[in-house]
C-alpha cells in the first residue's frame, strides 16, 4: 500500500494556523492526533499549504504515510470520528510514495471575501472581512487583471519569509460581487507569504480610491512592500483547491 | 416622534429563540437590554416573528416605542454598540404609532438550507442542515409546487400552538441547488408553528424517495401532522424578509 492523500476542509477561526508549533493548537496537530488515535502507531503527515492563523480551507491537501488495512473509501469517516466539528476530511485516495502535496502541486486557488455594506452580518462574520465604506467594483476588477502573468511579487510578500525566488505566475485574478459580497478569486502556481491578503488589501485601496488601477504595475515593479496595501485580515481568506497533474 | 422600526439580523445558534423567557437568553432580551442601556429608560419592543431556538434571521422586524433625540440614521450604530457580534441592527426608520410589525406584515420569506454531500463542511455547519444521502432535486422541485396556494396547513403545524385558523396562503415555494447546497425558498402571508421546518422535512422525504411529489396533496388534505415529514433542524432556517404595504 502507498500513501494516502486527504482533502481537508476547516474553519480556521480557533486555530493558530496549519503547522504544528509549541504551545498552540494547530490544524495539523489535530489531524495528527486524530490519526494517532485511529492507527495507534507513529504516522507522518505532510500538508500542501501552511495556512496562517484564522485562514480557512475547503481543499487543503495532506499526505499520510501509514500502513493500514482500513479500506480507502472508509478512511475519511474513520479519521473524522476523531476530529472536532471544524475540521473535516472530505475525501481520501491512494497515492504513490513519491507524491508530495507541496512539490507536486501545479496550481492553487484562493478566495478572499469582503462583505461591503453599512453594517456587518453575523452570518458572514467568520468567513469575510467586513468593510463599510463604499468600494468601486469596476476599478477593483480592472486592477485585478494587472496581477495576471509572471511577475516578481516581492512587493506583495511579508518580510520574515525566506524563499529562493519571489517570482510567481498568476493565471487568474478576478473580482466578482453578489449581494454586497465581494469575492477575489485567484489562481497561481504558488503564493508568497501573505501574498493573497496583501493583494486583497491593495485591491481595497483601489476600490476606495486611494490608488488608481494601473498603479498596480508600479507597485509590482517597485518590489517594495511599503508601496502595496495593508495585509487584509486572515478570516476573509479561504484555500479553495490545489490542482495536480 | 413616532415609533422606530428596526431591521435585525442574527445568528440564532447561541440563543433560546426570539421571545423573552425566564432563565434563558433570547434575542429579544439582548435587544431590550441594549436599548435600556442606550436610552437609560423604560422602553417597549415588539418583534414581528417569534423565531425558535437556533433559527437565524437576516430581516427580523422590531418596533421600539421610545422617545429619543438620537437622529434616526444613527440609531443602528447606537444600538449595535451595546449588542453582541451575533445580533446586528441593519436599518432603522420612523413609523407611525399604529404600525404593528406582526399585524401589518403582508408576507414573509424564509429560507431553509440543506447541505447535501457525503461529508459536512465546517463553513456550513451553523446555517445549513447536513444531509448525506442522495436527494432527487427534480422531485423536490415538483413537490414544492404543491404547497403554493391557500390551504389548511394543519398537517404542517406542530402541536402546542393555539391559532384561530390553520389556513395560510403560500405565494412561492421553490427549491434551488448550487454546489450541493439545496435552498428551499418560501414566501407566504403567514406561517404556523414549525411550518417551514416541517415542509423542509417533508421535502427531504420526497428527495430520498420515501414519498412521491404528488403525495403532498394527500398530506395537506389529511390535516394530520403524522402524515407529514419530521421537523427539520432549526439551524437550517433563516427568516429572510418581512414585507409591508
Amino acid at each position: 500500500m502507498g500513501n494516502i492523500m486527504l482533502v481537508v476542509a476547516y474553519d480556521g477561526t480557533k486555530y493558530c494556523g496549519w503547522q504544528v508549533q509549541k504551545n498552540a493548537i494547530t490544524i495539523e496537530q489535530k489531524i495528527y492526533e486524530a490519526c494517532q488515535k485511529l492507527f495507534s502507531r507513529e504516522i507522518k503527515i505532510v500538508g500542501a499549504s501552511r495556512t496562517d492563523t484564522g485562514v480557512h480551507a475547503l481543499g487543503q491537501i495532506v499526505v499520510l504515510k501509514v500502513e493500514t488495512s482500513i479500506p480507502i473509501n472508509k478512511i475519511p469517516y474513520a479519521i473524522n470520528a476523531y476530529l472536532p466539528e471544524d475540521i473535516v476530511i472530505r475525501d481520501a485516495k491512494l497515492v504513490t510514495s513519491s507524491f508530495h502535496p507541496r512539490y507536486n502541486a501545479k496550481n492553487k486557488t484562493y478566495e478572499y471575501k469582503i462583505y461591503n455594506s453599512r453594517f456587518p452580518l453575523p452570518q458572514y462574520n467568520r468567513y469575510a472581512h467586513f468593510y463599510h465604506k463604499s468600494l468601486d467594483i469596476d476599478k477593483m476588477k480592472k486592477a485585478a487583471r494587472y496581477f495576471i502573468g509572471e511577475h516578481d511579487f516581492k512587493a506583495f510578500c511579508s518580510t520574515g519569509s525566506s524563499v529562493k525566488t519571489t517570482v510567481r505566475e498568476i493565471y487568474k485574478c478576478e473580482v466578482t460581487v453578489e449581494d454586497k459580497m465581494i469575492v477575489i478569486s485567484i489562481n497561481g502556481n504558488g503564493f508568497l507569504y501573505n501574498m493573497v491578503r496583501i493583494i486583497a488589501g491593495t485591491l481595497i485601496d483601489v476600490g476606495r480610491g486611494k490608488i488608481e488601477p494601473d498603479y498596480i504595475i508600479d507597485i509590482i515593479d517597485s518590489k517594495d512592500r511599503s508601496k502595496a496595501g495593508a495585509t487584509a485580515p486572515a478570516k476573509g481568506l479561504t484555500l479553495i483547491k490545489i490542482n495536480y497533474d
